[in-house]
């Protein structure tokens, strides 16, 4: 017997699902992860760097560790998933580094049953965590779900209170971390924290086209399973007759985009909110472009502050009008609206 | 002078053959593996578990092996072949660490001309090793070979007698290896090798779509340089017009998708037999299914046991009615049918 | 503000240019490198054979070096080039080992104008050098890049004296490198650089076809960001209407390919000279062939010997008939002429 995956009769509020298998992260996914998308974050690709401020190592990058994680809870949660709907409350714990082994587990914290009838939304919590247990990823993601059976009852609804966005005090800087003997000459950028002001947008000028070997490779690399990143033969008949790119291939690339004007955001430190408006294709160029929401300072960190930012990817267009929003919906470009925050260092 | 590989009149029954070079397989193989094909088989992803269970790492992929093993060989046995006919008594033995260098040499034990005069069959047993000198993969393969000239002589007729299947005594489970801590929660999957029943057939659901960027950078990794699978320029006015994807690929496919249904098979111990039924290429979408074979008690171990299986390999087509033989040959579907023996922990 | 690379204005002679970021080099991007071309080259891919002969490791592939260095200059020299145009006195010094982390900085040492006005030719040395500061690759090219304006006036015109190949005494064998215990059965080839002789031609007979996935995945490797070589939506209105190929993505392909009749070649020493005569795409099928221009003794070394060698890389074309320079120019098939200089054993 093979495994189906849950259907929307399977979840319960309070139900705890643990994700099989762990999976250890090895400098080979740092340096797959630099081909597939093309990252230059500093901290990431230089050992010596990572080192002079403090790290044992250069950390695996922070896409990649929530990519993992999501990945682990699509078997049991969204194998029959028909879109990700939403993100909310994402915080980034302790640093992963290479030989590090990354377990997930989510709780079902919210249900409610479509009015189709067909389909419902289920809300988790997942967590992953390190080998010695700490936290290394915590975010709600929100799914519509096929039920089994139209026929069968719904259940009461339960919907989780999310935060629109992670409070400062929730934001944490690595331990070990001193940014004192940050420089800029090796990111290639000059402007820190203090350089960016609230409702500055930056157009990261440079698109990347998605092949089929690429996002299937990433997705495999996630051990991300759902069907419809990698089987032609079942999509050609399916919704778009044609594999969907994993949404968070797109984060991926929006982020490697994004060094070409915030190349001293070493860190992800919160997930605030993130939508999936259109799907992607391999064939489809990606662009974007960011906007700074919120300039957060740290409580006792000299050395570093937050930004909250909100990054647009489109697909086959240039971002220099920066599309976002139109009308009741989105300019048909638009295939990602993520809000979440950064950290970069401070002038000193 | 650049090398042309040997026809089928440069092979003699007793030639040696030592394989260059040797090739050091260290953790970004095993990612790049991941990547390719996408297994979850706990002892290969997940290194603390690997050392629970007494390992000192997560062991190379036992395909992977075979198929750098295979490679190794292709130089010196098959760059001139029209086909890769069978396989038999393949056994694995030590694991292969990150950090192992793996060579290969090959005894030809067996020669037999076809009637047509163009091409004959070549029986080759590759025995790869470790630096240690400790065996890793050893098994027999027939092949079909061109003749270099349709006048030369033909050989006597050799043919090895070869087992149907790798009796019970030569499987071995990796020397250190205690399976008493096996944890199905690390899997995601309950059935050890109590559950499982002769004749049982297991649909492994899943199917997944080759890309010629994937099955290239597989192949190269293990060092196989037929040319079939790398140039279309030649091919697009050979047999198929289009670039052949090597049949282990398709092996290392099936084994992936046969995680959803074979989680706990933590071990290839042998492959007893295999056919690469038709040929596959880039766009196929790969489907899977098994059926027990036999149920096989390892002497000395009551905490693991052998299943031996046939995993049959379709393409673009599910596999709910378990398509295999038809008439005098094969649905048409089907592209892989082998004969392996996998280890699984059993009921304590 | 995102940044725009620099354009010809921007340069004046003497300018030092200090590239961002630096870049650990592990055992990943080896495999990785493995994977997109299939070098066998027997110091690169055996742990065990590399400490054979004294090294702590198995080394980094040159050419790889290269690239790094050369895709680190890129967003400072050649974001808005319209064309790589040469190469010259290339030396490769301290070999590059898993973990070594490579910076680059580059010199303007020429400058000219063209007589249309819109473009013009920088010539630059680049430095690679590992954490120790220690050379790992050092050489000169000359690019053409676009004006920002037309009517920028233009700099007096200074043109660099080049070498036209790199002098004997500047070649070097890496230290603690003792070819003593060389071993041909490694490779898989007997000659050694007493078997080749001035004039000789070697026709490397594979062929292998480029897909876009692999590509961009090599180039991204190589932190090399010129668009043209990623974004499909952008240059679908370019030059040729598609993605270009990274000119050294050939000479890799080129270097794998030449393992049939070179396998010997332990090192790349020098780069003396070297044209992409015409540019590539995905689906062309790369073929090369070499011939030997110079033997070299290196001073001091009786283990050793330098050959210079030509090679030759065309597309959708076989070999055999050596396809080079043709009337003013060259055969339409060839895409690469290089110059290079290659560390073999000698006899003893």
């Amino acid at each position: 017997m093979s495994q189906a995956g849950n259907f929307f009769e399977d979840f319960r509020v309070g139900q705890e699902l643990r994700h099989a298998p762990p999976r250890t992260l090895t400098e080979a996914d740092a340096t797959l992860y630099a081909a597939l998308y093309g990252p230059r974050f500093p901290l990431h690709c230089a050992r010596t760097f990572a080192r002079k401020l403090g790290l044992r190592d250069s950390p695996i990058d922070d896409w990649l560790v929530f990519h993992v994680v999501f990945g682990k809870s699509v078997p049991d949660v969204s194998l029959n998933a028909v879109a990700n709907l939403g993100y909310a409350g994402g915080v980034f714990g302790v640093p992963v580094f290479p030989g590090d082994t990354v377990s997930a587990r989510s709780t079902v914290i919210g249900l409610k049953e479509n009015s189709n009838r067909k389909t419902g939304v289920v809300w988790v919590r997942t967590v992953g965590t390190n080998q010695d247990g700490s936290m290394v990823a915590d975010y709600t993601r929100w799914v519509m779900v096929r039920k089994r059976d139209e026929k069968s009852p719904a259940p009461s609804p339960q919907t989780p209170d999310l935060p629109a966005a992670v409070p400062a005090a929730q934001l944490t800087v690595p331990e070990k971390l001193n940014l004192g003997g940050y420089d800029t000459g090796i990111s290639g950028e000059a402007r820190l924290w203090d350089d960016f002001a609230v409702g500055e947008k930056i157009d990261h000028a440079d698109g990347t086209t998605i092949e089929e070997a690429e996002h299937m490779m990433a997705t495999r690399l996630y051990h991300n399973t759902a069907r419809v990143h990698f089987n032609q033969h079942a999509e050609k008949s399916g919704r778009f007759g044609r594999r969907i790119v994993y949404g968070g291939h797109i984060i991926s690339i929006a982020r490697a985009l994004s060094f070409n004007g915030l190349a001293n955001a070493f860190r992800i430190a919160a997930l605030n909110a993130g939508a999936h408006v259109a799907p992607t294709f391999a064939g489809d160029t990606i662009y974007a472009w960011s906007e700074i929401l919120e300039k957060i300072a740290l409580p006792g960190r000299a050395d570093a502050g937050a930004l909250r930012v909100r990054t647009i990817a489109v697909k086959d267009r240039a971002c220099s009008d920066f599309p976002a929003r139109a009308g009741d919906g989105y300019d048909p470009a638009v295939v990602l609206d993520l809000d979440y925050t950064i950290l970069m260092p401070r002038r000193h």
